[in-house]
């Protein structure tokens, strides 16, 4: 299975910068790289130890193509497992392209979005969930999603399920065994123990079944809905909310402003923010389809935000009351903070007058439901209560795992695998309780093993696999 | 006048991509990325050897930024002279900017846009005319530009100006001298030998002048303007000129198609199409705006082509005839090429006779235009006759100098004091022949010298650098 043909691609970005890096992998890496390889001190590539770094120019014939830095890595110590060169050129396109086809004219083979990684798992060096944790790493754009990447990647993950599944298949060589001795009725698996061991199994299944809310959350963005008139202030709340966070980036050139407009960082956690149509004009065609749309998005938000304007309540009182219950009513579960905007033009009375009245909207009825509904007041121009209106938005965010340094499912297909084992294993239990047979125990086992495997990748088929990388990036 | 802290940049394109680069250069350069990084193998980066390569994490406190690839080069063996460290991180643009953070908290300070090269300059890895190849280099988009910013960059130019400069340096030296003694009249300057070397210099100062206007199309491009109506075919003539250049690129994933609609590189020199308004309703308003533009853009083109439409021809005649002697008369100089498209819709007859009525057109009256004049027959969607196009574009440019890997001036500033040094020479050379004093002699040399000078930057300020390292991107 493993491939013997050597690739190459840009691992860098493309575009022009300094420099790009172009890789090489594969039996003859360094063998392609040494014949277009002229170093400045005259040294025979095929020569370098592993982990050093040679000046030289890419020649073909008398022609000169640039002046490059060639780093050696020799299988298997090297991100592949296999013999690597990473050629380091001016970063030109042109030039990029022109090293590339003539590496492809010596012999190697332009490499499929992923090969890279996939190679180094087909030799061992990572498992299939640390191998998607790479992928996820590139990809990972704020604190929590990094680390939680970071954390996978590393093999803390997969070590949990790779302990669990040693544990199991102890036991379910233990019950094969039994299965050969069937006519003797014999129990070379300690019942009591095996019991224990799937109890434990079912704990952590559940335990990291649960964690994919979570991780979903952290690695996509937490789906905030902003209700509001156009009017309220929402813009000038998303950019005071977002000024503070977008300094961090500003030292670094080349990143765009305009795609995060509606996304927001907050203490390392993502939050997208949805934009909704008014909620006011609906008293009256409350089954309008714009309302349909608002309450569709509100349905995918995990937090809503009812944005008002005071100097508007002063004038016209809580005419929002009714759809506030309404929405209420119908996402009881759903946090729920209603900001009160521009308290920069009221006086203090005025403001507690309004406090209180939304105060006694019976939107916190219940114990349950009261944590459940915050009332913040801001201005958002002249950032008074913004820091408070994160630190609530936080709030709702379990982030009580990521904290303990807990494992954290992000990925959906091990979600559904660890869905599957958990279907297994409650067969297993079952079994068990009722006492049934061991060939029969024998086969719910293995299926369960079958589920961990397919995390971890010592279950695996090709096109599992080419599903994997293909949503890779080239050169990875 | 040499930097002591240490600077940090990302080297690599920005934007997400397999890996990163980071590159840190400085005294401390080293110091700083030990602080921060964590061997597998718990070595201390310190101790490393230059030209290796460390596999380990990059850390504060307990947490974990990222796996990455660490390479040392120790000044003066680097790019920059300095102590160089280059960390190969994963290309998420989060941990990219992460890291960057922490080495700016270690210490390290953001590198200026072009700083690591001018530090290179600075410690006298390259001069100037070099370092000033690098960014033509990282902009090079096809062969003959990548060609001259590759010679320029291993010192072709530099050293030709250099040894001049030496030689003239020489004299000086004995002029100088006699001033000294300029009491007893004497000659230490052999004049006969000066005077073959100022004609010598005054002769390569010519040449190297002459060429830029070559060296300015390699790296620009070449201006041609099509004047054609909108359905005479000018885009499947783009097309059928373009698809062909486009396969060599399109084996790369990432680079984008729409940009160079209106450019072309064949055989590696570039063409850059300007599209003209159609020349046809002109004739009742000839002094009209819209042809004023024309003749406009006719005046920036190095070469015209005026495309015709075969079946258009046959009915209407030869109705261009008055616009074509018009562009003649007034750009006489100017290559001109007359193509005819969709010569598959007529018969050979048909083509034949329209040629000969184009031939007997005045255009090619005298020796000296008839080269600047071609007719072509095409079908740009059958693609008949772009071969021959193609190689009539090419015939026109002077690519002598290319081919016999002389020496082409492609930089404004030198083509300025190449200018400035020629015309110090000629009043040399005057003053020569003249037989005017040592010391006003002596001036002038002085003077030649000094734009020598500027030229490699042995003679330079720091306004003058600055200027120049400002057109690079950070990280180089």
């Amino acid at each position: 299975m493993i491939p013997q043909d050597t690739i190459v691609a840009l691992a860098t970005p493309s575009g022009a910068g300094a420099i790009a890096v172009i890789r090489l992998s594969g039996k003859n890496a360094v063998s392609i790289a040494s014949q277009v390889f002229q170093s400045v001190s005259g040294k025979d590539l095929n020569k370098q130890k592993t982990h050093t770094l040679h000046l030289g120019h890419i020649v073909e014939d008398a022609k000169v193509f640039d002046q490059v830095l060639v780093s050696i890595f020799k299988g298997p110590n090297s991100y592949t497992g296999e013999n690597v060169v990473e050629i380091s050129c001016h970063g030109s396109t042109f030039i990029q392209q022109q090293i590339i086809q003539l590496l492809l004219r010596k012999g190697a083979k332009m490499a499929q979005a992923g090969e890279f990684t996939l190679r180094a798992f087909l030799n061992g060096k990572l498992d299939l969930s640390q191998a998607e944790a790479v992928a996820d790493l590139i990809a990972s754009d704020n604190e929590a999603s990094h680390r939680l990447a970071m954390q996978q990647m590393r093999g803390g993950f997969s070590n949990e399920i790779t302990k669990l599944r040693e544990e199991l298949l102890n036991f379910a060589s233990l019950i094969e065994l039994e299965l050969d001795f069937s006519e003797e009725d014999v129990e070379f698996a300690d019942r009591t123990a095996f019991h224990e061991l799937v109890n434990r199994i079912e704990f952590v299944l559940k335990r990291l079944i649960d964690s994919f809310a979570v991780g979903n959350v952290i690695k996509n963005g937490i789906p905030v809905a902003i209700i509001g008139e156009p009017n309220v202030g929402k813009s000038t709340l998303l950019n005071a909310l977002l000024n503070e966070e977008r300094a961090i980036v500003s030292d670094i050139a080349g990143t765009t402003r305009d795609t995060i407009e509606d996304e927001l960082v907050i203490n390392g956690i993502g939050f997208r923010f949805i934009d909704t149509a008014g909620i006011r004009e609906t008293e009256d065609h409350v089954e309008s389809i714009g309302i349909k749309k608002t309450f569709e998005k509100i349905e995918q938000a995990q937090v809503l935000i009812l944005l008002l304007d005071a100097k508007e309540l002063k004038v016209s009182g809580l005419k929002f009351k009714v759809e506030i219950e309404k929405i209420k009513n119908q996402f009881p579960l759903k946090p729920f903070i209603v900001v009160i905007n521009k308290v920069d033009l009221l006086s203090n009375e005025e403001i507690n007058a309004i406090k209180k009245e939304l105060n006694n909207l019976n939107l916190t009825q219940s114990k349950a439901e009261k944590n459940n509904v915050k009332l913040e007041t801001i201005s958002a121009k002249f950032n008074i209560g913004i820091d408070e209106l994160k630190n609530t938005l936080l709030s709702f965010v379990n982030t009580g795992a990521l904290r303990n340094n807990e494992t954290i499912v992000t990925n959906t297909r091990h979600y559904d695998s660890l869905l599957k084992a958990l279907e297994e294993i409650e067969k297993v239990k079952w079994g068990l309780n009722e006492n049934i047979s061991s060939d029969l125990l024998a086969i719910d086992i293995r299926s369960a093993l079958h589920y961990f495997g397919e995390i971890t990748g010592e279950v695996t088929n090709d096109e599992l696999l080419g599903n994997i990388f293909a949503s890779f990036c080239v050169g990875k």
